[in-house]
């Protein structure tokens, strides 16, 4: 089949899949919420509105069936002496194996809270598949040296398993990376939407410069136009005011879904550039997520209910509770002034809790939500326009 | 690798992952309880007990980490020249996403109470990348046909499409078929010990023969030893006096698996003489399940607290209620003495619930629930014994 009917094909169905999203969520939310799958709002007036959860589940499971049925589409005409096409056919098994494993995960996250050691163990093991799979048909595992390190490691170097180890991180980060950008209505859903479709742009865009790997760049396509397509009705229900939550299922199937893409589609390093919000936030967060100072549950910003606008939360600082480590981090942090910090008393400080939302909400002082939500987007779609230019400008410097 | 060491391997892993689920199973079940995932033993004296559902989940999940692990032990050495092993890689694929979808529908299930429809559509759609891998590298669809019939279709027939939807309808059977055979303490990973050993005696059976089609068996131990690995810690757990149920979870992936093992394993047919039992309680509780007399939500047998004892569970039948067809099935039952029929009233009438659990109550009388477990595992194992008389006997006379 020509491969421009094979997209249109994709995209068509793709739709079909939207229109079912949109319409499935209203009618499950309902079941989610008599099976104990919601919450409350935190960040709005009127906290007697149960809100069902996880509804992430349902866009991750109209995504499989939709790529499911596009099996048949895209590879019944080939037969074992195409080996090329048998090689894509392996990729996008494995793909679809490690994005059904995190729906898994996220789903039994949601339903039971898993422990940290559990959510960084799971998605490295599901990225297995993944890694094996590029092994047996890509294997490479050199990279470029940009050209001011050349004179050290010469014009390219052979990573070997490093590379491989560089993969399953990247595999663990993705599935984590959107899940802690989260907690205002649409942020997760955002994110996603924006860095699909920034995929999808890079993707159309080396398509038509006539790379050498239009394979993978159609690969890459036919996983991400569905995604994007089950991603807007999610968002749509879950812009704000939200009618649903999308839950840890919708952060960690879109985050497999991105490393799938940006591993076997062979771009992770551009991939990672549409991450940029994700790995600052990240960063930023270290001190938190790995305990070098107080970690509270949800660190999503605080509503004030009588203005009804969003402040920075905060979390307690005991200076003798903290170790060495951890105090630098904070001096750090207070020395570029990244951290909005007030004394207590003579050992107690409160600090703002160290995500990007935060942040962005002791820059601009207290907003509404919705408009926190859309400035946030909007940073990622600037980051989107940097990436680019990193990737086309900067890169021909460099390499 | 030698196959012998690899399936020493395996067997190795198995025995670790058997034992970290024997661990996990009530390390977890009290969060699966604090979730809601709970249910109360229904065949006990003691109600107020609250019994973790679902811990086919945990079975699962070790189930799919165990064959993450050993796929590079299976397949590191190979390459792109080696292209049977290639082919054997996608098959495990295939395999272990089928697999992964149906513990996340099973999930779902025991979490969300889906509709019947769902349950029928969802596996449907899942066994579609299993067909196209069996499609892509095997594609045998012509039958050899049985001696007596020779003389009307020839040697052999190829049913082409027919036979892919063949294999469809057996995953969706191979899915629901355990689940219709349940509700009493252990009868579910009791069955599906009983028919994944019968699966494994029968590939090292045909491997001792000598047979060509070598690889097809070793792809169905590497699959099938470590399920019943993660069985047996999860019968144990679940045996009488339950400490925890397995859930829809593990009903749909156990099923799955075996659907898995018959078509990649290209032995369905005779796997499917290892589901005696659950045929014959299909064919039964046909009238039930498409509705043409009434089907209550759960069919298990009755508890009587007196006695200690089970009796079979009964539903009502009102003769003005339901149609010609339904009154015709519920005749010819009563004519083989296949049913215990009682009239209340004019018409009224109590009929038991048609399942092979409660058809066993009518023939044994009141027992215990563990008795009652053992007796049809025992049937099970006796049905497996018929299973290989067929396999090697009859079929030598009709073939």
């Amino acid at each position: 089949m020509e491969l421009s009917v094979q997209l249109a094909l994709n995209g068509l169905i793709s739709m079909v899949g939207a229109y079912i999203t949109y319409k499935t969520i209203p009618q499950m939310s309902s079941m989610f919420i008599k099976s104990h799958l919601s919450g409350i709002d935190l960040c709005k007036k009127d906290r007697s509105r149960v809100i069902a959860e996880s509804q992430g589940a349902v866009s991750g499971c109209v995504y499989l069936v939709i790529l499911f049925l596009y099996i048949p589409i895209q590879f019944m005409k080939i037969n074992g002496s195409e080996f090329a096409h048998f090689e894509l056919f392996v990729q996008f098994l494995a793909g679809l194996l490690s994005i059904c494993c995190m729906l898994l995960l996220g789903f039994a996250d949601d339903v039971l809270d898993l422990r940290w050691r559990t959510k960084l163990i799971l998605p490295t093991i599901a990225s297995l598949p993944l890694l094996i799979v590029y092994m047996l048909t890509y294997d490479n595992t050199t990279i470029i040296v940009p050209k001011p390190f050349r004179i050290l490691f010469g014009f390219s170097v052979n990573l070997s398993y490093l590379y491989y180890i560089y993969l399953s991180l990247l595999a663990v980060f993705c599935t984590n990376a959107i899940n802690i950008v989260a907690g205002i209505n649409g942020i997760e859903a955002g994110q996603g939407l924006v860095i699909g479709s920034s995929i999808i742009a890079y993707n159309i865009i080396e398509l038509v410069r006539n790379t050498d790997q239009w394979e993978s760049h159609i690969f890459a396509l036919n996983m991400m136009i569905p995604f994007v397509a089950v991603t807007i009705p999610l968002l749509y229900h879950n812009w704000y005011p939200s009618d649903v939550f999308v839950g840890d299922t919708y952060c960690y199937f879109a985050g497999m879904t991105f490393a799938v893409v940006g591993i076997l589609g062979h771009f992770s390093k551009t991939m990672l550039l549409f991450f940029i919000p994700q790995i600052l936030n990240f960063l930023y967060s270290c001190p938190q997520l790995f305990h070098f100072v107080q970690c509270p549950r949800h660190r999503m910003p605080k509503f004030d209910a009588k203005s009804g606008l969003l402040e920075p939360s905060t979390f307690i600082i005991k200076t003798n509770q903290i170790g060495t480590l951890g105090a630098l981090m904070i001096r750090i942090l207070r020395t570029f002034c990244l951290v909005r910090y007030k004394q207590i008393d003579e050992t107690t400080f409160e600090c703002n809790n160290l995500t990007i939302i935060n942040f962005t909400l002791i820059i601009v002082g207290p907003i509404r939500e919705n408009r926190l939500t859309i400035l946030l987007l909007t940073v990622q779609c600037c980051c989107t326009f940097v990436a680019f230019l990193i990737r086309y400008g900067l890169s021909q410097i460099f390499y």
